[in-house]
């Protein structure tokens, strides 16, 4: 018999998270104020965020210790599985070992929970009676909907309206968990009353949705405001992925030679991946390869500019330096809705930066073909964001077909794809096609870079 | 720390189904030819099934063993997780021990693949090439697509036409897997042609639905049919629940006091309640209580009567003796799709009678409750089915809070609601109701009972 599951006990479950910053061979870029040009303070960022995120943002140590009350949230769905995909090499005829880690497990069905649940009860310990966030599709807002659930806190999302519309099902999720969902813009913030006053008829964006959020929580001494990726501390969260994922290899007796996981603002990927780089900074598993696969149609790593941008397209956060399209432009309408950033966590891009790690495009056909041969092969239907991981993932065991060498690849599975069947059918039936690299849309967007002193 | 999820290795996943025939104090009554009245034979059975499910179906062995090649396909993600409900007990406020055995772990979502990818195998070892069969709101179809895929067997599902328009989801997962599925009255049997031609708009039902099915199965040599419930041989695969979830508590040092699970046509509740039943017949746990729950608008065990019926609308499956509410009773349209038939399976039925277990009705908006409860509680958002069981879970625990004892109640949860977030809108937006119990349509079905020997 041949084990297809590599489980943990709940006893094996990692107790800290892991934070690179301390370990990396040159720092991180600082965050820099708009106004000032200065690098941010945590004052600085305090309207908005619990000062133990803040501190975890900047923090200098290796380990950061999960609290108690957090791991025994973590235990209703984690440690989560790491699977070998016999099947799937079998229909590959590859001699390449493929093995992906399920995020799909936990109640939101995505790794989002991992940071939803730590920020909330960050802020809960503060203090903090209500968070506001924004949401495009609505994976992030029904992550921190759940985590809110778990520790009694008010949830308002603000969700872009033409998905809203569209797809009422995670709306639906978010209310049965307890939070409020409006559409954005909405009649409740000056932000949201400005667009409709101009056009009731608005379909909203994630850059309004996010004005709006913060506009909420900056108003109210008794709300903060949570960010489902990104940051510092969202990817030392999903470290907890990439943590699991290693010691499950090590009672395998195995370690992989590939690492693929798909990166929007990157932090499914960084969970993944930082906890692997620390291999390669320290020389232990110098020649591993690490992979983060992106949309043909938002190739941030692969197309655009390291520089000093907003995180937001209302220029409301503070700068930061990593690859961008610019944050004036609004990637194409593919159904990985949660790919579609200008922008890509700063960790994600200086590791890119140091060649620790590589980036690749993928067209959106490329990705629902692999997702399909995934689930003809295991079963489960994954979401479109996690058919890039699986796209690359493929490409390297086809790839072993040709050389005949039986490496060992690693997918990080960030999510099924029950709320993204339309896709499928959309695929299903031809009626799905790539976009093509909107290489005007990104040179008018990267024009709009902000200046400032070291934008090289 | 306390454990929340009590897990299996794959190693020790049960490699047998558990088979209660031998162990029955009294022999479950016959299955009749209506034709002729006698007990049907094999050969009877011979062109819908394969001969070794046909045997299974009569089995005089305790134990059944499972294939290598089927004990592989479980491992995808089986043994499945039993977990310790500790804040549902804190939201109730109750010392009783509440542990769920959640079966939502499978790609497709539910229990109902055990018996799929049985029926799957045992067809395709007899050189079937092609199943038919029907579904409703779509659970077993795409359970049978999962299991065809997994084999390379050709599928053609039946889909009740109203249900195939409505729910698009289940189609589209179907056809991922590889599968056909067609409307329900369909052009393409004589069945379908006749409805068609007298009402080109007909919305379709189950039982017309499974006359199509059986139709086009019985007309090709290279196709059988697949049922996805109430046949002993489909309880017989989902025995491997249960048995899962008594090693589970014996790893944790427990036994239950109550077992409780939601029936339709009884296949989750048979696979966890059949491996626990035979502890009350050998004396070993006398004292245990095993609850079915049903929908107070479809009370077929609650209300119906014991007597042979047809196990379909369209009066073309053999004679089951069973509780029944008529083979032409309609039941009210609840959310809870799959508890929606007038039969039941007859070896549930046979353990009513016996005493060995008991049955309750539970009305649905008490069941929405009840799994909005759960979901704040525990986070997973459980099918409208699963919500009878929780239901009847949750009541038992607040007679615990009553009564201060600290009893272990086990909740066989059949399955994830990620395609059923449309009922979840309708319960929070009150646009739910209780339907009344049907007491004249079910008068008038059971008049319609068939004449036989001894329809006592």
């Amino acid at each position: 018999m041949d084990q297809t599951k590599f489980t943990l006990e709940e006893k094996e479950m990692p107790t800290s998270w892991y934070n690179i910053l301390p370990d990396l061979p040159q720092p991180l870029p600082a965050v820099l104020h708009p106004g000032t040009g200065k690098s941010v303070t945590p004052d600085d960022l305090a309207p908005l965020f619990p000062m133990e995120l803040i501190m975890q943002e900047f923090s200098p140590e290796r380990y950061i210790e999960i609290p108690e009350e957090l791991q025994a949230i973590y235990r209703t769905w984690r440690p989560t599985v790491l699977q070998r995909a016999y099947r799937l090499e079998k229909t590959l005829d590859t001699p390449a070992k493929i093995f992906f880690k399920y995020e799909g497990s936990s109640p939101a069905g995505s790794h989002k929970p991992n940071t939803a649940i730590a920020q909330a009860y960050y802020n809960k310990k503060e203090g903090i009676k209500r968070l506001t966030t924004e949401t495009g599709a609505g994976q992030w807002g029904s992550a921190l909907s759940l985590a809110c659930m778990f520790f009694g806190l008010e949830l308002k999302v603000y969700m872009v309206k033409v998905s809203y519309n569209q797809k009422p099902y995670r709306r639906i999720m978010m209310e049965t968990w307890g939070a409020t969902c409006v559409p954005s813009p909405s009649p409740d913030t000056k932000a949201g009353r400005d667009v409709l006053a101009e056009n009731p008829e608005s379909p909203g964006s994630l850059g309004l949705a996010i004005s709006e959020a913060v506009e909420d929580a900056v108003g109210r001494d008794d709300s903060h405001y949570s960010l489902g990726s990104v940051l510092n501390h969202v990817l030392l969260h999903q470290t907890i992925i990439g943590l699991e994922t290693k010691l499950q290899f090590e009672k395998a007796g195995l370690y992989p030679d590939i690492v693929v996981g798909c990166v929007g603002g990157g932090s499914n990927f960084g969970g993944m991946a930082i906890p692997f780089a620390k291999d390669k900074i320290d020389g232990t598993h110098k020649d591993l390869k690490i992979i983060a696969a992106e949309p043909e149609s938002c190739p941030t790593m692969t197309k655009g500019l390291y520089a000093y941008d907003f995180g937001d397209v209302a220029c409301m956060t503070p700068l930061m330096k990593m690859f961008t399209l610019g944050h004036n432009f609004m990637p194409p309408p593919v159904h990985a809705g949660g790919l579609r950033y200008h922008g890509m966590a700063p960790l994600n891009c200086h590791l890119l930066k140091l060649g620790l790690i590589e980036a690749r495009a993928v067209p959106q056909m490329a990705t629902f073909e692999a997702g399909v041969t995934f689930a003809r092969s295991e079963g489960f239907i994954s979401a479109p964001e996690t058919n890039h991981a699986i796209r690359a993932g493929i490409d390297e065991a086809l790839k072993c077909r040709e050389t005949g060498e039986g490496k060992t690849i690693l997918i990080a599975h960030s999510g099924h794809g029950h709320f993204d069947m339309a896709a499928y059918d959309a695929y299903l039936s031809n009626k799905l096609e790539d976009y093509q690299y909107p290489e005007d849309l990104v040179k008018k967007a990267l024009d709009s870079l902000p200046q400032t002193p070291d934008q090289s």
